[in-house]
């Protein structure tokens, strides 16, 4: 065993999702080994996140500055939001280059197991982002599941009054998925919107 | 993509061991959303491990003290010293309750390849030890490899000097391990080494 500073810092890492106890215990050797160009660099870097850290007052995203990155770079199309659950999936479309708009965050998404009902989501702002005009279409980026698909719907409900396209993604076949391991939903999907070959 | 400096710490959690891009994208999310809880915790005890790890000047575990945790606890047998290749052996066989003696951790093998030789190891000090007296057995922990059982041979012949006994861990079917997986070698030490059932 290790002393108990040190078990202390395994024990939180081994927290984080990804890490168990053994990979944590792994990482932390390996961050007493290489104390001068590991771990001093990476305390470093999490007090400037720590200390600067916010949610962006418009679109929700977690950023150092408020606006964040993303809503006031000038070469994103201002006319178009795509909406999403969380800011995980944000990074995930950022990642892709899909998207050349501006986000907006819901912070999840409505469910009556966990009683989570509109008011507690960011709806509010969207509305808000959409009567400021300017804006022509509204992506619904939200979970193929059932909750995501009703806090879709309850979206499309209330934008309806805005003149705005509402869209959301598509539904098919995921490139490289081989169809024989796919559920019988998206097949039906993908046959339904099949698209004539050009 | 995320802000800058939220790259930057992705990055570097990135090239823990056990970690890639991904799940350090994951941590860093994780992170972002527990701020109190859990990264504010997590760079204090980054900070306190940091600015007090030191390696034990008799054995050379890495610890927050020198002498080390484990070289002053009086409950642990003073004449039996276990040599291992690296902190992490130490913690392992630490975890698994398998030794009550205290340990000398060498800093790794003899190498004729990576150019390592007996000066590069920590084995004076382990001489110095055993000089001191008191040593009754040392137990060569390294691993059942080329490299490690080399210097296994190497410290047999430079202990041979003094009036100790030298042991090595048992070579065997590991504990829940199945026969028709193990390699040769292991299978032949294991009937080599049989022992009569009492």
């Amino acid at each position: 065993m290790a002393s108990s500073d040190i078990e202390l810092l395994i024990q939180q890492l081994s927290k984080l999702p990804g890490l168990g106890p053994r990979s944590a215990r792994r990482a932390v050797l390996h961050l007493l080994k290489k104390r001068e160009t590991m771990l001093l660099p990476l305390i470093r870097s999490m007090q400037v996140v720590a200390e600067n850290i916010k949610n962006c007052t418009i679109c929700g995203n977690a950023d150092t500055h408020d606006p964040c990155h993303i809503c006031t770079d000038p070469r994103r199309d201002e006319s178009l939001i795509c909406v999403v659950e969380e800011v995980a999936d944000l990074w995930a479309l950022d990642r892709a280059h899909a998207f050349a708009g501006r986000y907006h965050i819901l912070g999840g998404v409505l469910s009556a197991i966990d009683g989570i009902t509109p008011d507690e989501l960011n709806i509010h702002n969207l509305e808000k982002r959409v009567e400021q005009g300017g804006i022509k279409e509204i992506v619904l980026a939200l979970s193929a599941t059932v909750d995501g698909q009703t806090t879709a719907h309850v979206l499309r409900d209330r934008l309806s009054a805005y003149d705005v396209t509402i869209s959301s993604l598509a539904h098919g076949v995921p490139v490289g998925g081989e169809l024989d391991y796919l559920d019988d939903g998206t097949l039906l999907q993908a046959m339904r919107e099949r698209r004539p070959v050009s």
